[in-house]
């Protein structure tokens, strides 16, 4: 079964929470990130609008993952598809529309798109096309296990004995099919012995970094503070925060990048009190054809993720809201970005296009 | 009955979500803010551990109302004690220390406490003190009103047609018992015909700008959006935010001050994107006792506050959580100061003194 083959091989495990079941006439499964912490419930996926309505509701978040997801969501969105050439590249686009637009800040749901599609062009058949589509899936699942091991590795040379770590939103084991971003490479540290803590933002509306992160630093038994994101000026201030590793949703040419709403007031308030602030994402989370943050699609949500917390209102009815899920944090204030293929240091188009376009040693 | 004051003899009106009902022998009666916005439900107060009560839980908070709150306290206190002065200082000490320590960052309470012992002090006998206590009481509850217009007046100056003035936490008529401190800048503005729109942040944990400050802006008619916390960044690199103002809980001699956590980080976002920060404030609010605002005593609340909303648990079990209820932002993030007495800028030592002994003129 493929969710086993993280397990095997001497390769890194896989942190499980997302998982194909089966061969190609299996499914998807994957752990409902909305009904942590109180609860944790696997999902079942078995066609592509479950697997969008379950990016599209957050079940699954983090970039690297809902890449992951999204390639599944393609695979289940073709096999039943027509065998006749034409009418499987109409259902094959809009299985690919309908997956793209499910959240459409992520570059990685998009990169993993044609990632599958890349592996179908080199066959003539359509049941040709549909094997390389289930085999690249389950490899993309596969490289991003390692993929976040290897960026781990890059980025634990970044960390100190004794340091704390802000971070923000949820970027572990729940965000990847792998260790995760940047909580991977705090999983690194403390597993080669370094002494080091964790100050995590609660990520405000869905509160990611108090549900999901929290949840991960404690069983990993990584020590821990959950602070209100209005708290990390002053944690800076106190000076008890070293370094700031934070994820990415959509990396630019430039370095400009997207990522959760509340990075970008973050990486200023670190600027200000000189500390080292660090993006860590995959090379799939780069987008070369932007050439700046500017172009970067950024999401809105329901008004209702912030008026109502738990199915309670916690604004007046008809409150008027503004709630983008996501902010762009303009390269200037990244010291670094840690990938799989090397770290980008200083933040720069020629450092970032020659580490995303590096060939493997 | 003293409730009424406010709306005789051509002074301005009170919010009348704090007033004293009946004489002597009367209650103060205060609104819910616990139970906005779902519920108006006014307390009514008739002993001075009910009165500590309502603070600690933030049924009544705001640096105004929680000195006229504190004022009342101590009347309810003190009117039963004991006849005989020993006895009655004994019970006078210890009502003050009940109320001094409800909420130690403000200080307001501190202050409506001294100047009611300090209307006190020219009385000989115990029943002269106690008359002495009440009226002084009532005094500052109506000079709270005159307070809050004439920080309006002077505050009004600063504010441009069409701007979109970003606010924090509440700072409007449920915080004073008059229209407030940094909203009523906002509501004079609009009483003038100015055209301006507000944004509110939401202010975790308690959510004070979401509950309350949304509220008293819907019920005045004022254009309003509400945003999470960490999105006043974003807002402010949009360009929707030409202004601040803040309220305060406690200003150091050298102009550095406390209030609600996150005040600070905002301030560092405004300056990082060139908007103008005020801070408004009435004199009771300063502590010229204290150099800078490293001596401000930061309350500490309970973890709970930020890992339970509404009753359903945000974070695992035993998560460990840094919950300072104050920042403290140093004067050189502040524009100005709006206080009852005028403008304090460029914000230093010698203006802030200069303004909070200012006779009346």
């Amino acid at each position: 079964m493929q969710q086993e083959q993280g397990q095997s091989g001497g390769k890194p495990a896989g942190s499980g929470w997302i998982r194909w079941v089966g061969g190609d006439d299996g499914r998807l499964e994957l752990l409902d990130q909305t009904k942590l912490p109180s609860e944790t419930v696997m999902l079942r996926l078995e066609d592509l609008e479950a697997v969008r309505a379950a990016i599209r509701r957050l079940s699954v978040r983090g970039a690297p993952a809902i890449g992951v997801a999204a390639a599944f969501g393609l695979w289940l969105g073709i096999r039943g598809a027509p065998s006749s050439p034409s009418d499987f590249a109409t259902a094959l686009e809009a299985a690919k529309g309908r997956l793209a637009s499910a959240r459409p800040t992520a570059a990685n749901p998009v990169w993993a798109l044609e990632r599958v599609e890349a592996a179908m062009a080199g066959h003539a058949s359509v049941a040709d096309k549909k094997a390389a589509a289930f085999k690249a899936a389950v490899e993309i699942l596969q490289d991003d296990i390692d993929t976040c091991q290897k960026m781990a590795d890059v980025g634990v040379s970044l960390i100190r004995n004794g340091e704390r770590i802000l971070t923000y939103c949820n970027t572990g084991g729940l965000a990847a099919a792998g260790i995760g971003t940047a909580l991977a490479v705090v999983f690194e540290a403390r597993r080669r012995g370094l002494n080091i803590e964790v100050v995590s933002c609660e990520t405000r509306p869905l509160l990611q970094g108090a549900r999901l992160t929290m949840w991960e630093l404690m069983q990993a038994r990584v020590p821990a503070t959950l602070i209100c994101d209005n708290t990390a000026a002053t944690v800076m201030k106190l000076k008890k925060v070293d370094r700031v590793l934070v994820g990415a949703d959509r990396i630019a040419r430039n370095g400009d990048f997207a990522n959760k709403i509340g990075t970008y007031g973050v990486a200023l308030l670190a600027k200000a009190h000189g500390i080292p602030f660090h993006v860590v994402a995959p090379r799939s989370t780069f987008d070369l054809s932007l050439e700046s943050g500017n172009g970067i699609p950024i999401e809105e949500r329901e008004a209702s993720e912030i008026t109502d917390i738990g199915g309670k209102a916690v604004a007046p009815a008809g409150a008027r809201v503004f709630a983008p899920a996501f902010d762009v944090t303009p390269a200037e204030l990244v010291t670094s970005i840690v990938t799989e293929a090397g770290m980008i240091s200083p933040v720069n188009e020629s450092a970032v296009v020659n580490v995303v376009r590096r060939q493997p040693e």
